[in-house]
């Protein structure tokens, strides 16, 4: 699936082209990799940016929340938002302060969400975000009950004005400034996960699951 | 030094206020935590959300960027923007689907930010960022000419309508679901620095600095 009118719209970019992508997959895997996303909508002629898991089911990223949560149900109100998706790979040390950069992998979709409403839809929605920030544990969690989907707010964003726009490589140094005497290089940057902390109050027969002690985080 | 009107602003928390925090201490040590922020501006209707890195000195948040720079020309417009920064530090794997969370530090800064024009506030300003991303590394670099600083965009944003938000500690299940088999606690995050990385230009009888071997990111 290619986003519809990316070339034209907001989601072009206007700097740095060649870090731009547009094609599906290539925003899928970022949208995969990142763990939180950040939600900007506007509260009159202030944008609210808000930090909020999500999960992705095929062309939707989905998001959740409280109803009463003040920035959510700005996004639930039909209004455009945007969901900004970044993972950040490296810090790029330069001779020069000016070409310090990062290298990232980033992922912004424009438009509006969608206010979902059917039980079953909602109930994949949180499935797919409960295993999109820790795979397996769905299974192992007790699910939602009627009461508790009514009381949460489930948003269905289509993943179709989007792009992606990735750095990599070593930094990109002026000719002039090659003989400077500074390191130049990378500091590639991981987000891991440490050992599993047990609930003070867990039973002392309930072993950690496999599924918690991958070293490595989804990024 | 507290934000101005906290209490009755768009900054103040309207669910889970006990996680709510808005003395300049605590979000400063956030901001100096975090490594980069996501900025929103609003595009016309559409909201749109940027990360990029950022300094603090003093009670100023410093932004910088090209001023052909779509979102950062909206940021010097003087329109109000929101600059959030996250910290993610745990998974919050609780019994129920419902209860599950994250444990995190995070800040929101609402208001208009200012464009820098004087040139020692903006070498500054870029000392500071640089500093933020990797401390030590500013001494090392070839410092901006005034023509790079005069092609640099820097945005100086008062941090003074502000909040914190903070969750720590073990899920919080249902009283009801404490007896169900799932193991419950928290997957601790963190985000670590690999070894450096030479640009494969650099010349062969540098070597990698101290500030360079870190192993933790300010995170």
């Amino acid at each position: 699936m290619q986003p519809k009118t990316a070339s034209e719209n907001l989601t072009s970019l206007g700097r740095y082209p060649e870090r731009g992508h547009y094609d599906f997959e290539t925003i899928a895997e970022i949208l995969d990799a990142g763990l939180v996303c950040h939600v900007g909508v506007a509260a009159g002629e202030q944008p609210i940016v808000m930090p909020t898991i999500y999960g992705r089911i095929g062309s939707n990223l989905y998001l959740h929340g409280s109803p009463v949560a003040r920035w959510l149900k700005g996004a639930a109100s039909g209004a455009n938002v945007c969901v900004t998706v970044s993972i950040i790979d490296a810090l790029v040390l330069a001779r020069s302060a000016y070409q310090h950069s990062l290298n990232y992998r980033s992922v912004v979709i424009l438009g509006a969400a969608e206010n979902v409403h059917d039980e079953p839809e909602k109930v994949d929605a949180l499935r797919a975000i409960v295993e999109h920030v820790c795979r397996g544990r769905w299974e192992d969690v007790r699910p939602p009950t009627s009461g508790e989907l009514k009381s949460t707010l489930v948003l269905r964003m289509p993943i179709v004005e989007a792009s992606a726009k990735i750095r990599t490589g070593p930094p990109s140094d002026f000719d002039f400034d090659m003989q400077h005497s500074a390191w130049a290089g990378l500091i590639p940057l991981q987000t891991l996960r440490g050992a599993p902390i047990a609930d003070p109050q867990l039973d002392a027969g309930i072993s950690i699951p496999e599924y918690c002690l991958q070293e490595r985080t989804l990024q």
